[in-house]
């Protein structure tokens, strides 16, 4: 259901009222997994996949039939300090190439079968610089939470979000260093590529807007609405939105997780129905992964946000479900059990 | 095309005419890869598959569009030690399984797009047992390699080989310590699952089957001959083929991985036109890609075999080569270039 949120409080509430994972789906997809023609457990993560997928979609019998793509786009105030390899008009021209298909995520999102959306969010309005007042009001936040929130397609059955920003990874970092704290280089990273001129430029404008912006530490989305950026909210609200709507969501590299990051900061679980898509190459994701104990489903080296991380796991997700709803149980197929298992007709699961 | 090997050394004849790869294709794709809209090798090892593939397709646009999964059953004379939680006669019954579509790699093919087969060697006679004798004779061994040979679809693109056989870790274990070496503990794991006995019941039957043929160790065909079974030498067969016919191989985990590996210390350089598809949970895998220099794409903790592991690596191939193919230059969709790149439609690659 559409949602405005008139204040962050207004936000703040419907996190509260999450729900936790169907136990009795997800017993009943256990069940099923343990009888299926393979020794028990031995498809790994994907058999966890199916089960969680079970809990999570709140039903025995899962599936990834219309996975969806939402990328969202923003501008960055800081982008002037010069901490990206790419000047700002790069984010709009990304959006039109968006548009236009001719972009990674839309060639991956074509070769993994699903569908794409992207959102611009007031990209000739950039968020404010965080080294000297906050990246955006509290009406630029929670207009960008909402329009994160009122992007989720209902009839999607598996959520991928994801994002285009020059000058975002920056915030990325400040976001990060405010939720779990050390020093700024342990967040910041080359991004799309600067030299080490312009990590020494990206590690200064962190440690800045840390120092500005100290006072809101003890809450993770006023870090989010002071160090952040439009994109991150959107993210935020699409992301709680698909918790609210029983529909699992991956997760993309290390800016998309910074951002959803601050869901758990907040609420501890809020990120139980996501999975981590995959492991960027831009070395604070990991750190973040880490600490909000999620194991990355694919690690390709990849860097490059826009969604693409997250949607390369969506192929792992479906074979996952379509082993776990299509294979026949060694009674079935009348395949005998393991030997120790003292019935011929048993089960793998022993 | 078809061949009829009357002995191994009319196959090593084949083995020691084969092409390197087109470095002309690999150039041009390394360009156009240069050129897309994205900061430079920000696809990761999406970007290195797609230069890779224009390496070994040998055309600079790469496709998999017809991708192909065979898996190889096999029955083995070791079985009868005890070295599987599983009795000999899960490999036909398996086999009928595959051919229902009621298996693992029945749904993977399904959800990622691949046509399959299986091809049952000779289930009613297992090779001999290694520890007494050479598990194959010279005209057992011809006669699978050709199977393995002849198997391959001239139409396919990529090609996944996998194999079904109880008691085939065992001796994928012993074909590894012949070809690299080491203790057998160091190549033995739990295969589908035995417990402590039947763990050491498998290291004192690689042990005593090392020990019976030691004397062929330096000859790596002869150690898939006498160690190895049907389905390894058949794998062998195909994995050849695809070379001759330059078409990509995903490998699958151990087993596949041993049998593979036959060929590369046969002939350095034989498996170049071979990605490793993922890293099973079976440790011994990891070592013997790390002894073939290969790196895995997927690392799921899969430790099935029947080519599951190949074919889930089969979308995250067709995506790097959709981003390769379907992707925009920074000129065509005016792009701005990276602000040191000197020049406003520059490539990304500076």
């Amino acid at each position: 259901m559409k949602q405005h949120f008139e204040s962050v409080a207004a936000f703040r509430q419907v996190l509260e009222t999450i729900q936790g994972p169907d136990s009795s789906a997800m017993r009943e997809a256990e069940e099923r997994n343990g009888q299926l023609t393979k020794p028990y457990r031995a498809l790994g993560r994907l058999d966890e996949i199916a089960v969680w997928y079970s809990a999570w979609q709140r039903t025995p019998v899962p599936s990834v039939s219309f996975p969806w793509v939402t990328v969202f786009a923003g501008n960055h105030g800081v982008a002037r300090r010069g901490v990206s390899a790419y000047p700002s008009e790069v984010t709009a021209q990304m959006v039109e190439n968006f548009r236009q298909g001719g972009a990674a995520i839309n060639q991956i999102c074509q070769a993994v079968g699903a569908r794409f959306q992207v959102v611009a969010l007031d990209l000739d309005r950039p968020t404010a610089d965080f080294t000297v007042e906050p990246a955006m009001s509290e009406a630029e936040f929670t207009a960008a939470l909402t329009i994160g929130w009122d992007s989720f397609e209902p009839a999607c059955d598996t959520l991928v979000v994801g994002e285009m920003g020059i000058g975002n990874t920056t915030a990325a970092s400040a976001v990060a260093a405010g939720l779990f704290g050390g020093p700024p280089s342990r967040w910041v990273g080359s991004g799309t590529g600067v030299d080490a001129v312009g990590l020494d430029v990206k590690r200064q404008v962190v440690e800045d807007g840390l120092r500005m912006h100290r006072s809101v530490f003890g809450d993770p989305l006023e870090i989010a609405r002071c160090l952040g950026g439009r994109e991150f909210a959107a993210m935020i609200g699409a992301i709680l939105r698909a918790r609210v709507e029983s529909v699992p969501v991956l997760l993309d590299g290390f800016i998309c997780t910074a951002a959803a990051a601050v869901l758990e900061r907040a609420k501890p679980g809020a990120l139980d129905h996501c999975l981590a898509g995959h492991l960027s190459a831009e070395r604070a994701h990991g750190r973040i992964l880490e600490a909000i104990g999620k194991k990355p489903l694919l690690s390709l080296d990849m860097r490059l946000g826009e969604a693409t991380g997250g949607a390369l796991a969506i192929p792992i997700v479906r074979a996952a479900l379509q082993c776990q709803s299509g294979m026949s149980t060694f009674a079935d197929a009348a395949v005998s059990g393991r030997d120790d298992a003292g019935d011929d007709s048993g089960s793998g699961s022993r």
